[in-house]
């Protein structure tokens, strides 16, 4: 059976411009930041490196959705159909889970690696943060692909157990290795793990739109909500994010001795 | 005569997804073991330039699948149908045996030269490798595509044989070889073997699936199974691998000299 969602055209083409907007900032921060290893010490590259990467996989997903986006869409007149079940070119947010499960670990690692603390600490914070990732959204796709509200919020719940233990190690364990980090740096971080809470913060707001509007014309705002609120939530989380571990690797060369003009 | 095979929808988006996970962790690796050259001695970068050019092949081939797989469904409703012979567009398992044939013999030779042994070792080591590998790819091809149970059990023997011969060499010739290798390299070529063992097993459990379950509504699960069976084992054995191979080869570079800030 087709199942299929009746969008305004104004929401079609909203949905249609942010995942386009979603797709050239993860191609363009990907670009930047790999050039950008020219502009720090050898030893902050590899965070560059696998930031570049995050953005690579993630608008290498933005694609696909987009291609799905418009594969499953038959706009006629004022309304913009949607295709979202029974036909293989309905249109797919398992992309999201599997850009998840990749990037999401590697956005933990990232932060550690550009901190450049010693050996031990950083195996010890990275071996707690990547299983945690893997969890946090390995439990958050059950709830998002079911319609039954019980199963969301259940999954809702069992998600956000990981989503917590990230934020304790980021702002309680992080915090114990900051204070031989240069001046500005310990601000920057600072400033790092508020844009991990707003950003990630928008992900479950996203994934509830469905049940805090769970009935007829209000569920497709929540549809349009979800997939503005998916797609901002990973610029900020991805590209932003990235950008500043650039700007935190810069500080640092600068404050080990690179010239200031790279 | 047309075939098809009758998948669930759930299968259906399974295999889809799992194949779409498969691609961008071969392109992501690629570019990741490429860049980290500059992170080695310049003796190790053909090893990791080797391993970005198998999954830079296999990129290429999980691109054909999962457009094959694509243009080879017709999901209607709860079913996800999938043409699996008799049509232009049937799902092309071939490109699986096409890639190996290329990768495979790779993998072998980029583990040899990470080690960077003798010469006159390498060459042995790699002129009984590379041949083994290209066998044991050959004999499982004509199981592979047999419907024969006789047939597939045969060819499955016959491709064992190699495989054997080759886990010989890396077990017992190749640790001749580890004696004069810095601390921790032993250990993390222990932890290759292992790898191997653990990726390679999965080949001949997915070649096996339609033996095990060759009836009726089993053989779909069968059929799910070895697509996914074939593509973990296939990011175990490239992705997983290169990494593994850049993270010795950091080792070995530090240990001789490099700085250990790159």
């Amino acid at each position: 059976m087709l199942t299929t969602m009746d969008l305004t055209a104004t929401q079609w083409s909203t949905v249609y411009n942010v995942l386009s907007f979603g797709l050239i900032s993860m191609l363009a921060t990907t670009v930047y930041t790999l050039v950008s290893t020219n502009r720090v010490l050898p030893k902050y590259r590899n965070a560059l490196v696998l930031s570049s990467m995050v953005t690579f996989i993630a608008g290498y997903h933005y694609i696909r959705i987009f291609d799905s986006f418009h594969a499953a869409s038959m706009v006629e007149g004022s309304v913009g159909k949607v295709i979202t079940a029974g036909h293989p070119d309905a249109f797919n947010e398992g992309y999201r889970y599997v850009d998840w499960i990749l990037t999401v670990p590697l956005l933990l690692v990232e932060v550690i690696a550009v901190l450049a603390l010693a050996r031990e600490t950083s195996k010890s914070l990275i071996t707690r943060l990547v299983p945690a990732s893997a969890a946090m959204i390995a439990l958050g796709y059950p709830g998002e692909i079911s319609a039954v509200q019980g199963t969301k919020i259940l999954y809702g719940v069992l998600s956000t157990i990981p989503f917590l233990y990230i934020l304790y190690i980021l702002f309680v364990e992080l915090s114990k290795s900051l204070d031989r980090q240069p001046e500005g740096v310990a601000a920057t971080v600072g400033r790092l793990r508020l844009l991990l809470v707003a950003s990630w913060g928008v992900y479950p707001i996203a994934y509830l739109l469905p049940i805090i509007n769970a009935d007829g014309a209000a569920s497709t705002g929540a549809y349009v909500g979800r997939q503005v609120g998916y797609t901002i939530a990973d610029i900020l989380a991805k590209c932003v994010w990235g950008l500043t571990l650039v700007k935190i690797a810069r500080m640092k060369s600068i404050a080990e001795g690179m010239k200031d003009d790279h």
